[in-house]
């Protein structure tokens, strides 16, 4: 069914984002607001918008009946929920399949099947989709847990099924603690989430973050975009993106991406999806999760293919037929992106809200901003703190490196404290500029002002 | 030589231009202004910034004394000239040479042969690369141009070899006029530029500007790296610009690649340099001229072959080899390049210079900006009048020019007039959407605010 109308389900960049992809389709947009979002940039963008509720998240982007009021009084085709908010729910997802209206992503089952850890993990070690070590399923004892331990080695990790979000986990070194510990996650899941159901993996310390971005379609066609490495993070939040990653020669990628494949067509995936990957230095890797909506990170893909992420999930949830096979997908350059965020690096990433007085984004050849700040813009603080993702692309990672030194630079945000001065010395930092580190890398190196001043 | 520091002797995008591509070289930049320029934004980005003089481009752009004055304390190794400006100024060249300073451009003998019409002709005839029907330089007398006239066909056109923008030309429709205007031609010529000699060409009325890019090194290597149509004119102002041209086979671009690079060879070309053709509907063409500088236009082709036009130049003055041949050039996907000007499109395109009150300009893929504006910046009228090229690239022709209505649509800049509206309406045009136009499209087509909404 052709898309003609299209309601953005979020805010800020991706918002923008979405509603830039529609214009270049001739899709007629509807952008939806809290109260507090009024003088937002994807306000002023979109053809129509309307407020939905108060400030708070839960009033206004995650209320379902708001939005979908206003996707029928507009008469939208379909809604795009972009990342965060309601773009993993499949409760929302089924709503719009019961209102007649495209939900652009894939299925409330494959949403489902994915959004439940022990469902996913069951379903990718059928598909041939690496795992990590552990038990079969929930464990019904400490006993056996500590069998499995012992078969495998420890440190183990404790994971309460229906956890999730850093709940319902703990590791474990010794058998000792791995008793305690699966007693305590199952009462604490009991309580917590109603179902103390526990199971155990090897607990990998060391690994680099690497996703597959892949792309389906309703036919039952699935191709791979190629990896991001994502290591770089500060408490799970990915803060700098590239691809390719630095670690993975042409054989992995392969069997990476195949992996991904097979994961995605498990679950009928349609779409752009993401499968993440546990990338131990072995050059084994296990599947984390999948995520089954557009990744933050999306840009860094679509300057190495060319390929316009947004415009195929349109078109996937348009019941078109993927464009590409496989081997028409070529990877060019090198591409990398950092989050720019209004937080203070030297202040524990305490957020930083406020009004931008100045702001001028860099520019030039290789330079990407996507961003929803203009000058003037008040930053909130109800909402993520995102300035602008800065992406760089070059030929080689040592010249895309080069680029985001002199794009961050030039980047003028003024009247709020920024992630700037961060990513220039990470940029400048000289594990990083090897491409050897892992998920750790933030806990070993400070890169705070006064760290890196002292050297 | 490594160049290690250079002086950047121009303002506005294209002194920000190179200074970026500097920055990530790890080159050490110099900038300078006029006294008029002392908050431009190349002041600014630059390690470090000199005032060479008044207002007046001829008492500081212009000024050879100042600027080698600039260079010679500053330690530079190198001075860029961007284009306008010194940049294909022989003599300039020449000084640069004596006082041991690399000039990021071609010989002061290559910039002569190509500056001087009638020996660029002549040249380039030697080359076998195809000129403009007309005579073997200099007419003795209007009966040698009627006799020449008869073979060729009328209109004729009359040129003063020392002639140049647009003086000391003249158009014959017959041989009245002819006569006529070889006489006058010549008694004009030796009152303006002390040198009676003029020769003819054949008048060609309708034809595209289609012109080449090439690179070359001193080492006696030059490649092309394929073509620009910039038929968008207005009184041979450049307005638009994009590669590949509609109007190119692949057989046809091939033999104008292999022409333009036998150009380059024939005067010892090095660094980055552009033939200009006269593109017929038949698909012959000939030399127009050749450009010894960077062009306003460089960026579509950087997009299109992810080539650093500007790198490329520094790298040749350092007396590097070429870094590729001609096979390792690949062409991928559609850019375009819109000039927008601080002009009023409704009044024939006067200047509009003045305060920018507001300024954003528009992000996300495929989108770039080369710019030297920012929020609160005063463009002044003393110069040109440009706020920006806003390049956008695609897969396709039809996607680019998608990307650029987008684009064009949330540029916002307050304060003064701009040629958005113009461009935007251009984008929008049928004939320009269809790929068949020639320079006169502007004097075909009215592209008014009045003319298009009475439509």
């Amino acid at each position: 069914m052709e898309i003609k109308k299209l309601l953005v389900a979020n805010r800020g960049e991706i918002a923008v984002r979405i509603i830039r992809a529609c214009e270049e389709l001739g899709i007629e947009t509807v952008a939806v607001y809290s109260q507090a979002d009024k003088e937002a940039l994807h306000v002023r963008l979109a053809d129509e918008a309307y407020c939905i509720g108060p400030t708070a998240a839960k009033d206004s982007y995650l209320n379902f009946t708001n939005i979908m009021s206003i996707a029928t009084v507009t008469g939208v085709d379909a809604i795009h929920p972009g990342y965060g908010f309601l773009s993993e729910n499949a409760d929302f997802a089924e709503l719009c399949r019961e209102c007649n209206v495209t939900f652009v992503g894939p299925s409330p089952e494959a949403i489902n099947r994915m959004g439940t850890k022990d469902v996913a993990r069951t379903t990718m070690k059928e598909a041939g989709v690496p795992i990590v070590p552990g038990s079969e399923g929930i464990i019904k004892d400490a006993d056996e847990g500590v069998a499995l331990a012992n078969e495998m080695g420890y440190p183990v990790i404790i994971k309460a099924t229906a956890g999730g979000g850093g709940k319902g986990i703990r590791i474990a070194k010794d058998e000792k603690e791995l008793i305690k510990g699966i007693n305590i996650t199952q009462q604490e899941a009991s309580q917590a989430f109603g179902n103390p159901g526990v199971y155990i993996e090897k607990f990998i310390e060391d690994f680099r973050h690497v996703e597959i971005q892949v792309l389906a379609d309703n036919h039952g066609n699935a191709i791979h975009l190629g990896e991001r490495d994502c290591s770089i993070q500060r408490r799970l939040q990915k803060l700098v993106e590239e691809t390719p990653s630095p670690a993975l020669d042409e054989k992995i990628r392969q069997k990476m991406g195949d992996a991904a494949v097979r994961a995605a067509k498990a679950v009928n995936y349609s779409g752009a999806g993401t499968v993440e990957f546990i990338f131990e230095p072995t050059g084994n890797f296990y599947f984390m999760e999948m995520n089954t909506r557009i990744q933050v990170e999306h840009p860094v893909t679509e300057m190495v293919t060319g390929i316009d992420l947004i415009k195929e999930q349109i078109r996937a949830a348009s019941d078109e037929t993927l464009r590409f096979k496989q081997e028409d997908v070529t990877f060019k350059g090198w591409a990398i992106e950092c989050r720019i965020n209004a937080e203070d690096p030297d202040k524990k990433f305490m957020p930083s809200p406020g009004k931008v007085e100045m702001y001028l984004p860099p520019g030039g050849f290789g330079v990407r901003v996507d961003s929803a700040v203009y000058p003037g813009y008040d930053i909130l603080p109800f909402y993520d703190s995102m300035v602008a993702k800065l992406i760089t692309y070059a030929d080689t990672r040592e010249e895309a490196i080069a680029r985001m030194k002199r794009a961050l630079g030039e980047f003028v945000v003024e009247g709020v404290k920024t992630t700037i001065p961060f990513h220039m010395r990470l940029m400048n930092h000289e594990k990083f500029v090897s491409g050897d580190f892992n998920t750790k890398f933030l806990e070993k190196y400070d890169l705070t002002e006064q760290s890196t001043n002292s050297k």
